[in-house]
Order: structure tokens, then sequence, then C-alpha cells
């Protein structure tokens, strides 16, 4: 930026003033030196800011149109005019603008030259979206980097400088929406939407708003009953209508901008039209009918299924629920509708196949739902690094009606040219002074925003992003950062449950091994292990017919056992212990093999980072070694509570006369 | 109770004034008219009520000296004298003229006949306490029914009727000691012994005096520190013996008749001596001192072990665990200390060998702790009556000095001519309408209190008492409750953790099965099953050596597979699943064989109850049935985990091909 002294704006409005604010600050920390702020170019370098329509500048990038760029894309593009360089950033709206000062300054940080920049960007998905699991008592659903930033003891916070701090945060990666409270609704929170806390939740918003994020809540489907003093939350009673369409009005007022309602219904024991013998499309589509005039929408979470099974019933499969549930509805929900979808057909597990779902419907539009908090990935006290799972998960091909219909490109809307689309994910913070626990979890929210905005990135070029902003650019920093990161789920997945059978852990908190823990439990989540095999027959042969909601050829692929993937084996398939993988190997010495290897991975974890000591910040060093400490002990535990289970079930010893305790 | 007509009595104080009370409404429910109350015989038949030293008549029993009777024993008998009859109910004291009241009731209500009634009684312990495990903020551990009769919100109650009910409940049963709260003291409840509530302690302890009920509290090790802002709580520091002497003034001054404090210490992440390099013996007398001026005793608790095992140390058994911490103290301990012991070395499972550590002290006063709260036997939502269980401690020959050296004989200090002595027991009481949840484990409360009483009564006799008292004289019913309350622990064990072995129960809540859910945990807790059998070796040739605590002919027997009581088989023993019991019966077909058992005998709880249909209130035939209802549904689960647990794991079919799920 040699050369280069002054920012020229002469836009005026909230969000350009946030982005002149933010390229200004930027500007001062990556040069060391202040930019001046003027509204006309003159005779010298500058950076030039504004929307493509009110730029006065006769400097526009070549092939550049507003069509290309939408709302929320941007240009950045360096041109010379009689010796003068200017850097301009460019748009078609503030936001756009706000994206750009952010990409830019990203550019600097991380030290790629602006000599000749010449780039335009756009966000592959409409919706780029955190789900807050927060309740205003403070506490945190499933978070494990302190308590809320929102809320504490069922009030707001006054003073909303960290949610500021979070607005930017989530800014400079792309992330355009919000829910500020937990999914499971409680009683506090489901007057979140009543004159009692719409006050609130406008001061929280107007905060987002400066940083282009708009709000959304979650809403307990039974408000009408439990804050409106009605008999029903009946969908189509005209009197609940009524209500919701009054109770939105109201929310309007206080926020004219708020984006809609994120719905968990009939789900675990939440309420939902179920009740009244209505289904997931009918109490959908009367939520979305009292949000339309205002430009809202409805967020519906599929993840519905039967919470209270019966162990010994081997017919249902949870696998199936999403799939069975909502494929029948496609087509009727409204244009303001939309699915919200996990990425497995289970929940989140360390390794799942993707959800049938997304290859069932064509007519509906569709969100992905990522769960950036490491609830049953170690939570921040194990490092797990989940692009790369995410990058599988948005990359598979769902042969839905020809190929490349990638898991991305239905959910962004463009395979179905649906008006809506995207991706959401639940957030990873909390008020732990860095935000997220674990400091190498920072990667991960940062990673989702990245992937959100643009599902074609690479996990590589991610990583090496983050880790260049955060810790700046050593190389050995960048290389041994970046390797660590990237190995890290591979290495979770060693020394946990083997081979996709997912759901060895302590009921409850989700943490640490346990092999039974959820084997005879009502929440359909079996591995059916016994003294000759392991695993789930979900094959339309002979098992659940779960294999049977996926399109050719994975339902094929996934059916035979010649050809499934065997990092899902023993989700699709019961297996004895003696079948041997494709390497050669049983299955019960991939069990032992790779739960002795994660240890060893995971206390090679240590070694690498100890190569960065007087690289590093020393508390951040000692922060992280900490954690990596607790990280290989643990997955001792749990390399020797997977082993002695397997090893007292089936009864075969160790191949290679490794320590398994009896 | 024909011709009489009044009641006499010429004594005043405060117990007497209850007895007077006591005995004239027991007499006018019981007869059906109301008795006068005279202060002088008359020439009519008349029931006399006074101690000893100042009955003004001449009509003592034969052979009754005050000797016998003691501090709480007392005499009822009949005589005519000039044609008139007099029923005299008499003792040392007014304690002892209470207790005779509520005997003499018991036997009216029972339908005994007074006509030549004659008998003496003496408690043969001292202590007879009940334990709360109740919290400030109105929770009780454990707790089965319902929140606390003492606290809501950290606040005592400001009415007391329900604890005066319940000092009446407990004293009618010869209860003479409470603890009020929690042996885990919280931090609101480490200030019970300041000023902050000793207010309200001693409204609470003047309603238990009026039932002759001491008052004791749990008190916190580290109060000194919590409570009193010092930087230590070293049982050797002076200021901190200075602190817990004034404390103990503190508590005098409000509570004149004060028992003492209940202590749990270095247990289960409690503070305690250990932290100070101290012993429990230093600990426990630090204590003592400050209470010997005001006649108060410390009840010090033996639950200490090793709550941070590794699963995978086998030389660590936490069944050895009381013993070894408290054999080397005998003889340390000052004589207003008290070692309380429970029943079996780890706890309160529904099947556990007596603990050796009764048989280990020769010169420590011991109280024998029980559980009546049915933490781990089905939490009052299953039938379990534990009076056999208790009966079995009591009387178990621990052949310390000589035969005949009963748990009865050790804890009441008999044996070994202690000074204290006497039970203990877990209350499973709360708020609920009826007191215990379940109905009928009302009859575990009452059973507790006449065993305390005397150990020597048969459970037989104590549980038809309680029927005859709750339901009235009906034949069926007697003999159909009694019946189903003296079979229930034999059933509850049938479907749970067989022969012994323990633990198979959700971890936290303690309901419900979980073969595995404290196999792999920190507690201690271990069965060890794998493919080929099950057990725990605690044998001095091959194990842990516990059998070693026991005298002999106990260690033998429990240490040799061919005499080791069957019932706590795998409690010693490690033995593959085709080992045969003494029926012929191999150990696996065994478990399947106990648990369709058991599910059968839990089936016909209800077909029993059935019978009293119309023979009862409505409103407790009802309540008892559904009980019975959700146990028998129960049981199920319990049956069918337990069943494909070990039918997984072996591979061993039933022999009788009945349905277990693969």
């Amino acid at each position: 930026m040699k050369g280069f002294s002054r920012v020229v704006c002469d836009e005026c409005s909230e969000l350009l003033e946030t982005a002149k604010k933010e390229l200004l600050n930027g500007l001062a920390r990556t040069t060391g030196y202040e930019f001046a702020l003027t509204t006309e170019l003159r005779e010298d370098d500058a950076v030039v800011l504004g929307t493509l329509s009110s730029l006065q500048i006769q400097c526009v990038l070549s092939g550049l149109s507003a069509d290309h760029l939408g709302e929320e894309g941007y240009a950045i593009y360096r041109v010379v005019k009689e010796g003068r360089q200017r850097i301009v950033l460019t748009a078609n709206t503030a936001k756009g603008c706000l994206y750009a000062v952010f990409h830019f300054l990203r550019l600097l940080q991380t030290g790629e030259g602006v000599a000749s920049i010449s780039l335009m960007e756009a966000p592959k998905n409409k919706l780029r979206m955190i789900n807050h699991w927060d309740n205003m008592d403070g506490s945190i659903e499933r978070g494990y980097a302190g308590r809320s930033i929102f809320y504490r003891d069922n009030k707001f916070f006054a003073d909303l400088t960290r949610v500021k701090d979070y607005a930017r945060l989530l800014a400079s990666v792309g992330i355009n929406a919000v829910t500020l409270n937990n999914v499971n609704v409680h009683e506090v929170e489901t007057y979140l939407i009543t004159d009692q806390f719409l006050p609130d939740v406008a001061r929280v918003a107007a905060v987002f708003r400066k940083y282009g994020i708009q709000t959304f809540l979650s809403v307990n489907f039974a408000s009408p009953i439990e804050a409106g003093g009605l008999p029903t939350a009946d969908p189509d009673d005209p009197v609940v209508k009524q209500w919701w369409e009054t109770s939105v009005e109201r929310i309007y007022r206080f926020i004219p901008d708020f984006g809609g309602f994120l719905v968990k219904a009939d789900s675990e024991f939440r309420p939902g039209p179920f009740t009244y013998g209505r289904d997931h499309a009918d109490g959908a589509n009367m939520l979305a009918e009292a949000l339309i005039p205002h430009g809202g929408i409805v967020i519906w979470r599929c993840f519905v299924y039967n919470c209270t099974q019966d162990w010994r019933d081997r017919s249902t499969d949870r696998a199936r629920a999403a799939f069975d549930h909502f494929t029948p509805f496609d087509g009727r929900c409204h244009d303001n509708v939309i699915l919200q979808i996990k990425n497995g057909p289970m929940d989140f597990q360390v390794r799942e196949p993707v959800s049938p779902l997304f290859g069932g419907l064509m007519q509906t539009n569709q969100v992905l739902e990522l769960q950036i908090t490491q609830e049953y990935t170690g939570q921040q006290r194990h490092l797990c690094y989940l692009v790369p799972q995410w990058k599988q998960v948005l990359d598979f091909d769902l042969h839905s009606t020809e190929q490349g219909c990638t898991v991305a490109k239905v959910v962004s809307g463009e395979l179905h040219h649906r008006p809506l689309g995207g991706v959401a994910a639940v957030a990873n913070i909390g008020d732990d002074m860095n935000w997220t626990g674990h400091l190498l979890a920072q990667a991960n929210l940062y990673g989702y925003g990245r992937l959100a905005w643009n599902p074609e990135l690479s996990a590589q070029s991610i990583t090496d992003e983050w880790v260049a902003l955060t810790f700046g650019r050593n190389y050995d920093v960048l290389r041994i950062v970046s390797n660590m990161l990237l190995g890290s789920w591979q290495i979770y997945e060693n020394y946990t449950a083997p081979l996709g059978v997912g759901w060895m852990v302590n009921p409850g908190d989700h943490y640490g091994p346990n092999v039974d823990g959820y084997e005879y439990s009502k929440w359909g989540t079996y591995h059916f292990a016994d003294c000759k095999g392991i695993g789930v027959d979900r094959t339309v042969q002979t098992g659940t017919g779960y294999t049977g909601q996926y399109h050719s050829p994975h339902s094929e692929l996934f059916e035979s056992l010649e050809t499934c993937p065997e990092e899902l084996l023993l989700f699709f398939h019961h297996v004895p212990y003696t079948h041997r993988l494709r390497s050669g190997e049983t299955v019960i010495q991939y069990i032992y093999d790779t739960h002795f290897r994660g240890v060893e991975q995971a206390m090679s974890l240590i070694d690498k980072w100890k190569e960065l000591e007087n690289k590093l910040d020393d508390s951040q060093f000692e922060h992280v070694l900490e954690r990596l400490h607790e990280q290989a002990s643990h997955a001792k535990q749990w390399r020797d509570v997977i082993n002695t289970y397997f090893y007292r079930k089936s009864g075969i010893a160790d191949e290679r006369g490794r320590v398994i305790f009896s």
C-alpha cells in the first residue's frame, strides 16, 4: 500500500459508515499509519469505496455489471489513471461494500499482494446463518466456551459491546443472519416475541444490522397457548392464525427488517402441529402466511424422529425419519418456508452419510444445518477441525437429477431453481475471552463462514487463511497449524466410534466413551454389538431399507458390502468382527489399530505444537498446549474403553500384542 | 377398654404433655369415645400414666425396677385393685412414658388384647437416628417423595406443622435423633451452624424435642474457611479448634440439648482432614473436643474410598476401602465419637455382603447406616421392602471375638461394652401427601424404626404390625400385603443385578438398567463381564484380598467358590457363564431364569393387589396399583436389557427358548 494515504467515499448510510470505519481501522492496523477519509478524488493514490451507482469515478472493471454482483457481491480492483493508482471497492449495495472491505483487509493481513488486484465475488448462498442455542438464563445448550453473550438471569445484557464485536467477527466472514435463542424454546424465551422482550431484541438487532446481519428468533409452536392464553395452537384455527399475525406485526414494529422464525416442532418433546392432527407443512405454512406481508421467512427444522423408541423394536430406524417425514410434503410449502436439514440422518456424529433428504426434495427450499459447536466431536477440549467434514457433505453428489447434483447446489437453490436456500450452523461461541474455549476451535467458525459464502473453496485454502490471519505469516506456524487442523478430524475419529457406527458416548453430556451408553435407550441409536459382530443393517435386502432412500448409484453402493464406503461400513451393515476390510485387516483388528494409532496421533499433536514455542504469543501457546495434553489423555481413555469393550465382547486378541486391558 | 373412661396423670413436663395428648387422642380414635384426664385415681377403671418415681399408686409390676428400664424403656401392665382395673404406663423418664403411650396405642390399634397386658421394653440401641439428605433449596438428594418438609428456596418454612406431624410419626416408632441436612453440606447449608440459621434450627429442634427427638446437623469440615474466613481448616491448628469451640458454644446457646454433628469428610470430593496431612481420628477428635463440654457427639461417616479410580487399575478394590481406612484408628477416637458404617462395603446395593469393618473395630463406637430411601432399590416406584435385608445385616455373625457377635450386638455397643452406638438410616420421606411417594414404602420407615428399637423383632411381626396399623385388621389384607412386602426384595433382586454383582444401573440417577453404566467409571464399581464370564475376584489367593478382611470362618467361606454364598457369588468371584451353581444351573441360565421369573413375580404383585379391590380405600388402591403397573413394565425393561446384554456377550442361548432380544 505504498503511496496510498487516503480513503475516498462520498456515500452515507448505516452500513457504509460501518464499512468506512472498518476500512480505516483495518488499514491503520495493517499498514501502521492512519489514512485520511475524503469524499473526493484528488491527485494521489487512493482506496475508493462506494456503490456502483454512486461512484463518480470512471474506473470500472471491464466486464463488471450490476448483475454479476447481485445484492451481496462486490468487486475489488486496481486501476491506474493519470499515473495515480486507485484501488476500488464497490458493489451494488452498501452491504456488498462492507464485505469488500473485509475481503480487502483479509488480503492485506494475509500478505497477498494487491498490486494487480482484480476480483469479483458473490456469495453462493443467500442465507448464511448462525443458530444460537443460548438460553436466557445465560446457559448455552451444547455450549463449550462459557456463557451467553446475549443473556444472563433471564435478562438481556444492557451493555452490548461484546455483541458488537461478535457482529464484526461474523460480518468479516460473510454471515448475514443469526437466531438469538435456542431451538428448544423454554418458558421465558417464549416471551421473546412479546412486548416484554421485543425492545431488547430490537437493541440487539440494531447492533447486528450495522454489520449487515438479519436477526431471527426461534419460536415455540405452542406460543399461542403459553404466551397468548389461547386454548389451542392448532395451525388451522383462525384465532391461532390471527394471534400469529398480530404477533408478527408487533415484531416488525420493533424490528422492520426482522428475518423470521426458526422452528423445532414435534421433535424431542417440543410441541408442534401433530398435536392437532396437522402436518409439518400445515404448521410451517401458517407461520409463513403471517410473515409474508413483512418479507419474513420460516425456517423449519427436519430433525424429527421417534425419540421414545423401544430398543427392542428393530423395524424402526431413526436414520430413515427425516426423509420419511418430509418428502411427502415436497411442493406443499410456501416459497418463504425453508426446511433446515442436518448434514446427516442422525445427529452430528463424527461420521455419518449425507442425509438422503437433500436428494428427496425438489420443490422445497432447503438449508443445510451444520454444527460448529463440537457436541459429539470433543467439545472444544479436543482439536477437531470440521471444515474437511463439511466439504465432504457439500461436495456429495446426490445424483438426484443428473451428475453434479451436489448438496451445495441443492441447498443454494441453484439446482432446483428455488428462491431461497443456504446454510445454517450451530454457534460454538460463548463469553470466553477467546470466544470458542479452545483457541483453535475459532477455525471452525471462520471456516464455516467462508464455506457458507463459497462452498467451492478448498479446505486447505480456508485453513491457511485462518492460520495466517490468526498467527501471522510465519511459514513454520502456517505449515504446522494447518497440518494439525486438517488432520484433526481423522485423528478424533480414529480414537472414538469406529467405521461410522457413532453414538458410543456418555448419554446426556455426550462427552467421553460409553460404548453401550445409547444402546438400550429410547433415542433410536444402536450398534447391536454382540460376541460375534457389530453394526446396523440398513440395507433394503435384509435391513431397515434406509439405503433405498438414496438415488442410484448410492443406493446400490451403500447396499452392497463390497462397495459400501468402509468409513461407513457399520452404519450400513452388521458384520462379524472377522469381516475383512479391503485392506485385508479384520474389523476387530481395524478397531484396535485405529485406536492405538489415534492416541499416537493425538500425542504427536503435542509434539507438533511444541515446535511453535517462542513463535507464538506465550499465553496462546500454553493454552493450546494444555488442551492438547488433555486431549491426549482423554484419547487414551477412549482407546482403552473401546478396545477393552471389544476385546471383552469378541474374545479376539490384538494381533500385535499391544496392551488391551482385560 | 370397656369400663375405662379416664386417664390419670399428675405430672407436668413438656414430654409428658405430649404423652398425655397422644394418649387421649389415641384412645378417642381407637375406642370412639373421649377419655377424661384427671390427676388422681378414683374408684373406677383408669389408664395411669407417669414416671415410676412420681407414681403415687401402689401398683407396681412385680420385679420391675428402674434399672431394667433405663432412660428410654417403659412398662405397661394391668393391675386389679379393689375390683378396679388400672392399666399402668410407666417409665423412669417422661420420654419412656411417651414411648409407652405409643406402644399401648399400637396394641389397641392392631387389636391385641390388653386384658392381661404385662410388658417391659427397653431399646437395644441408644442412638436411633434418621439422616435427612435435604438441601436448603428444597431438593432432597436421593429423595423420591417430593421436596423437603424443612426448607424451600434456602429458607426454613415458617409453618412447621408438617415437621410436627413428622416428629409424632418418628416418635411413635421410637426414633430419638435426626440430622436435618444432607451429609453433602453445600454452600448455604454451611451456615446452618451460624447466627444466620440457628434461630430456625432452634425452632425445628423445639418441635422435635416435644417428641423426644434430638436434633443434629451435618457439618462441612471446611466450615472454618467457608463460614469462618480462616485460611485453614487444619484440625491441629489452635485457631481452627477455637473456631469450632466458639461455634459449638453458640449452637448450645440456641439449642441446649443439641445432639451433635454428622460428618462426611474426605469422601466424594468433600473436604476433610487429609488436606492437612491429618487423619480421620484427628478430624473427629477435634470436633469431639469442642462438643464434650456440652454433651454432644460426633458421628463420623466411614464412606471413604477412592472415587477417582482408574478402571484399568485392578489392584484397588473399593470394597476394601472402609476397613483399610478405619481399622488403624481403632481405639484412637474419643468416647463421644461414633463411626457410622454403611451396611455393606459398597453403597446400598440390592445385595452386598455385610461390611467387615463392623468386625474390625473393637474399641470404637459404631453406628450401622442403612438406607430407607430406595436409591438403588427402585426409588419408591418399585416395591422393595427392605426389612428382610436389614434383618440379615443385623443378624450377621461377625465371629469377631466369639460366636454370636452379631452386627446388632456390635453396633448397640453391647459386645464391646461401648458407651455409644446404634443405628442411623437415610430418610425416605418428603412433602408428598403420603410421605413416601409409594404408599407401601411407608413400611420401610416403620420397619426401620421398629428394628432400631429392637433388632430381634422378626420381619414377619414388624410387617404384620405395619399392615394392621395402616389398613386395619382385615385378614385378607394382612395376608396379601404382608406377603407382597416380604417377597418384594427378592423379586426386585431377581430382575435387576444378579448374584451380588451390583451397579448395573444408570449412572447419576441410579434408576433403570445399564449394565456397563459404571463399568469404565472412576467410582470403583466394576463387574468385568466379558465373553467368557463375569464377577470380581476378591479372594486372597488370586484377587484383591478383600475376603481377608473377615474373621474366620467367613474369610474361608467367601474365599472358596465351593462355599461362597451363591447370592454373593459374583461379588467375590469371577466365574465363567458356564459355572454350575449348586442347583446344577449354569450362571448364565440362572441370570435368564431369575430375570424371567422376576418379571412374572412383579406381574403377580398386580394380581395379588387386585384381590384387595373394595377392601381398601379407593384412592390408596388405585395409587398402589398404578405403581405396581409401572414396576412391572420397568421390570420388563430390566429383564430384557440384562438378558440381551448377557446373551449378546456370551452367545449362549436360553435353554428354555424364551424371548431374548438379540
